[in-house]
């Protein structure tokens, strides 16, 4: 399983791609930070990333897609641009019909750090540590990419064993049934 | 000049159309509401809504985009999906290179009203006025539209003619000058 994980941002939005299956190492394929420039528009800025982000969807082919869900802050301009940002991703995981998650900064910390209220020095190190990454990915933006990507790999693996658990014993059932 | 109007939301989507140029009276093209249903994903809604609105520009073909700037309210859950669904015109105007402008509330009520505190049915009243409806545009988010619209045609036209009145001016002082 392939995940893209995207932290939204108009000034600095963070892209993370991971490979994983549950229970076996994680690997990084690859990570950036697509930056647009203040002094543009806003609707130009949010061009540039949707360019930028279909190209990674085309170059990784991501198996689903990660989004950090944006919440009010006390910069409620910023919020505006982070949440436009966020459509972005979203448009494309639906135009290619990839499943789509939607995680909290806390439940991202939580699932990488075991603590919901992990710092962001502490996220960096456990997203460098469960990667076995040479060094730490930064800025911040994008390690928590690789955090809402590795996340996902965990959530959506645990998911599909579920899923797949359920399904045979409902088989297993039906069988017994029909005996 | 013709210029589409966008009141920007995932379950109803304000869309209008108006063509006109200052001092002459405005024509309405186009107007309509693009619903989503609550029950869809938000990545789904944010897609059909991008679908409706590459379909208005293709089929109507404006000279400028104007949107609903998004503003803090109350329900900040709302607020999130509408500053996701604003993102759809914006980079759709972006994508094709046309002129955009974000305009609030209250600008687009003083324009049409004379009052930045106009209540939705004077609102209503006034579009159906300036465009020669013979019925008010229904739902408000339609009258929303089109009253963005009509404030664009008016902003757009009358900077058009300052700018040209300045060029004018500014080619006159070159001409004095050169003599």
């Amino acid at each position: 399983m392939r995940v893209l994980g995207v932290d939204p941002g108009l000034t600095r939005c963070g892209l993370g791609v991971v490979e994983g299956d549950l229970g076996k190492p994680l690997r990084m394929i690859a990570v950036g930070v697509v930056r647009t420039p203040t002094s543009d528009e806003p609707a130009t800025r949010l061009l540039a990333l949707q360019i930028e982000i279909d190209e990674w969807m085309a170059r990784y082919e991501p198996d689903a897609v990660a989004v950090e869900r944006v919440f009010a802050k006390a910069n409620i301009k910023g919020i505006m641009g982070t949440a436009q940002a966020s459509a972005v991703p979203m448009l494309a995981a639906a135009r290619l019909g990839l499943p789509l998650a939607m995680h909290t900064p806390t439940e991202v910390k939580a699932a990488v750090t075991g603590n919901g209220r992990a710092d962001k020095a502490q996220v960096t190190a456990m997203v460098t540590r469960i990667l076995r990454l040479d060094t730490p990915p930064k800025p911040a933006d994008a390690a928590d990419a690789l955090a809402l990507a590795i996340c996902q790999v965990w959530r959506g693996t645990a998911q599909n064993r579920l899923q797949q658990a359920v399904a045979a014993q409902l088989a297993h059932q039906t069988l017994g049934a029909s005996r």
